[in-house]
């Protein structure tokens, strides 16, 4: 079934492997707009963001104009135990669609914490440790990004908290015990542990959570300690920095092989893996050097894109973070407990966001039931068992793949798979059993939060 | 940290994927003795067979003079899906223990079964295929020959009722989702619903099953509608011959860089991954051609190999299946709810039972806590969370790294690592809390189990 040409699965070699990462932000004409102070509204200075990140993620978060920045020797190292990732072509999935659609995925699930979130954990908890840092804390939402955090913690020797979204907590108990088994501790939230937590908690009696509200908490208990910092793995510029590997990985792949792509597909929560994946080529978009259509995909249950305001907003629940330009659909935006836990979030990364201000990507949103539909075909004959937010990016492939086949047109399609759904079969019991639905916020639900933007 | 000739990870080629499978029997000078009729005590004839197996499979199991038989096509191309597997060169490890040894394991994890066990399914289901059937049945222990056979059998549209050893079926209930996701139906052994499930539950209320009982259930099911054949994980010559695929990658890995093994480890349940992983090795000693170290490495709750009895016994605890010659604790043996499900089987591969009498392989039983404590650090520094099964084999690899570090040895060591430990995060939890202990068999228990077994 395999052209002869094109292997399964692109390896590149050790040797091949980028060796700086590529900040996107030194090639955008209209640069996304600065955090603010929630204070006093003015730009947030390096001296103000020292208090929250390390001092080397606050220059690499500020820096808008170097294009490449070398990833130190210590991270390449780690990068190599899971790294490269393979660029798979999905034969079978073109086989199954019947398309003539060239369909790729960049596959970054190969490792314990099931997801692409390692390759900024281990960039950061390898800067807090380089500054002398005693731990770092965390919210996590679908357990990705605290388990990857973990790891890298424990590689490090670093202590680790984690304020883990509550209902992810109880929907995933086994996340809780990776996260464990590397040495960190792990809080439902929100929590009593913090005074946003107790707040929230008052506010909304029996919450299941939300990114934002774990926000708050990690970035509250970090504040109070000078040994700690406060570390985060979506939406910031540094976490697109770190990683932008996906995206420059995937095109050494496809160069390699003389690949042009037409079609990029991500997944959309905070904006990580999607402006990882794309950043390359954007940038060659945005030098004119070539042109690709670049489609993020978002649940219908949190549409921040689709159904959000580009304005500044809060990054989190408790308003005590920096403000952030961005699709919003309001800081107090409660998601339904949709089991994508890691898109369940209200905003969206600077960067992608003003990208898409400027036409130069679309967004579209899918419903929940549709997108384990796509997951299981995707499960049967790739062999891999999705995550339900990499599913999200399945679900637009496949739409895609299928147009292909009403039109007669080969296009080269290629998607993030960010990860697998091993901590999920919560969410694919629902579905198995025909149990699945989805709760999409009216508008009325919508205006309610973006009525509550702060006033800049 | 690494050692610049060699990468982290060795990947083959697609074309450097081994065309055949290696019969390691066809170079045996002691073949292993004949599978016998339980009633007549007769070597089962292939007429025989052919009622409980594939005609195919059938041919394969009695085979022990083709060396090389050619892997089907279809069988290569979704080989191509999740394999060539990566050699991983252990560097962290190495670093971590301070050793002087060189460390390599063959990952077999990274598809969605969680181990090596796709190997021989897709290769069962296949022929089950071509012969027309309509589906199989078969037991599972741990889980990961279950939801191996889904995939499989959704890959190629047969039907797969899975028996599943009820202390799994009960710890692993996302293993049962990940199968009903690939379209399996999924039973707690021993059940009400097979003739040999009744009777046992009668003898041993409450029992927590073990994949003898599971054995016998599946074969009295497809004993009984000529549709359907039976199939099985480990154990038979067949799925060494399929697992072969293992060592040969491995072998060919380590001679694109002229690396020379000392040691080969490798864990044990029914003899699966070990089989594979040394058969090209082995066959290397047996024609005098090289010279190893090799080690099987079994739980001490289930110590067939090290405390066992090489006689005739049947395969399962229902007494229906053929009687086999192997290391065996008796077929009425009940281990210990144990958490390395895939390791709780009474006896061993005939093919490896005759080697290890010959003397041409060393075994060793290992503690379960010794063994997540290996686990633990494993993962840790290595950023893979193994399986239970596999975790044996790295406690025999990191104890030979220790005695090469006592006496400045730099051998080089080759473990399987089989699989990951996602779903076997109740035991983690135990181990997490300083709850895990191990139940090891007196004496008089492996007496009185052997004291049954049949008289030939």
């Amino acid at each position: 079934m395999s052209d002869n040409k094109i292997p399964y699965k692109i390896y590149l070699t050790e040797d091949e492997m980028p060796s700086s990462w590529y900040n996107l932000r030194a090639d955008m004409k209209n640069k996304p707009a600065p955090l603010l102070n929630p204070g006093t509204h003015q730009p947030l200075t390096a001296e103000e963001l020292s208090h929250v990140f390390c001092d080397e993620l606050v220059k690499q978060e500020l820096d808008d104009t170097t294009a490449y920045i070398e990833i130190p020797s210590e991270i390449r190292e780690f990068y190599k135990m899971y790294r490269p990732s393979p660029l798979v072509r999905a034969y079978c999935l073109e086989e199954k669609l019947q398309t003539p659609a060239k369909i790729y995925y960049k596959f970054e699930g190969n490792n314990t914490s099931g997801s692409h979130k390692l390759n900024s954990a281990i960039a950061q908890a390898y800067y807090a440790k380089k500054q002398g840092l005693k731990g770092v804390t965390t919210e996590t939402g679908a357990g990705q990004w605290g388990t990857a955090l973990s790891m890298a913690c424990s590689y490090f020797g670093l202590d680790c908290k984690v304020y883990m979204v509550k209902v992810s907590y109880e929907q995933k108990p086994f996340r809780r015990e990776v996260m464990r088994t590397y040495g960190a501790s792990v809080v439902p939230s929100p929590s009593d542990t913090t005074g946003v937590g107790r707040k929230i908690l008052a506010e909304h009696p029996g919450t299941n959570g939300s990114l934002g509200c774990a926000i708050s908490e990690a970035v509250e208990v970090a504040s109070k300690d000078p040994g700690y910092r406060y570390v985060l793995g979506s939406v910031l510029n540094q976490v697109l920095l770190h990683q932008s590997v996906i995206g420059l990985e995937t095109k050494a792949a496809l160069d390699k092989y003389g690949i042009k792509p037409d079609i990029i597909i991500g997944c959309a929560g905070g904006g990580s893996n999607l402006g990882g994946l794309i950043a390359p080529f954007m940038g060659e978009k945005l030098k004119g050097e070539a042109d690709y259509r670049i489609i993020a995909v978002e649940p219908a249950s949190c549409p921040s894109f689709t159904r959000g305001t580009f304005a500044y907003d809060f990054c989190d629940t408790g308003m005590i973070c920096p403000l952030a330009k961005m699709y919003t659909l309001g800081s107090s935006f409660m998601p339904s407990p949709n089991h994508a836990g890691g898109l369940r979030f209200h905003g969206m990364s600077s960067t992608l966001s003003q990208l898409y201000h400027d036409g130069l990507m679309e967004a579209r949103s899918v419903d929940q039931v549709s997108v384990f539909e796509a997951a299981e075909q995707f499960a049967r004959v790739e062999g891999i068992l999705p995550a339900p937010e990499s599913s999200h990016a399945i679900r637009a492939a496949i739409d895609e793949a299928l147009k292909c086949k009403e039109t007669g047109e080969a296009k080269t399609i290629v998607f993030g798979l960010t990860g697998t759904g091993y901590f999920d079969l919560y969410a694919y019991q629902k579905f198995n059993d025909g149990l699945m639905s989805d709760e999409i916020p009216t508008d009325e639900m919508i205006a309610a939060s973006v009525a509550k933007l702060p006033r800049i």
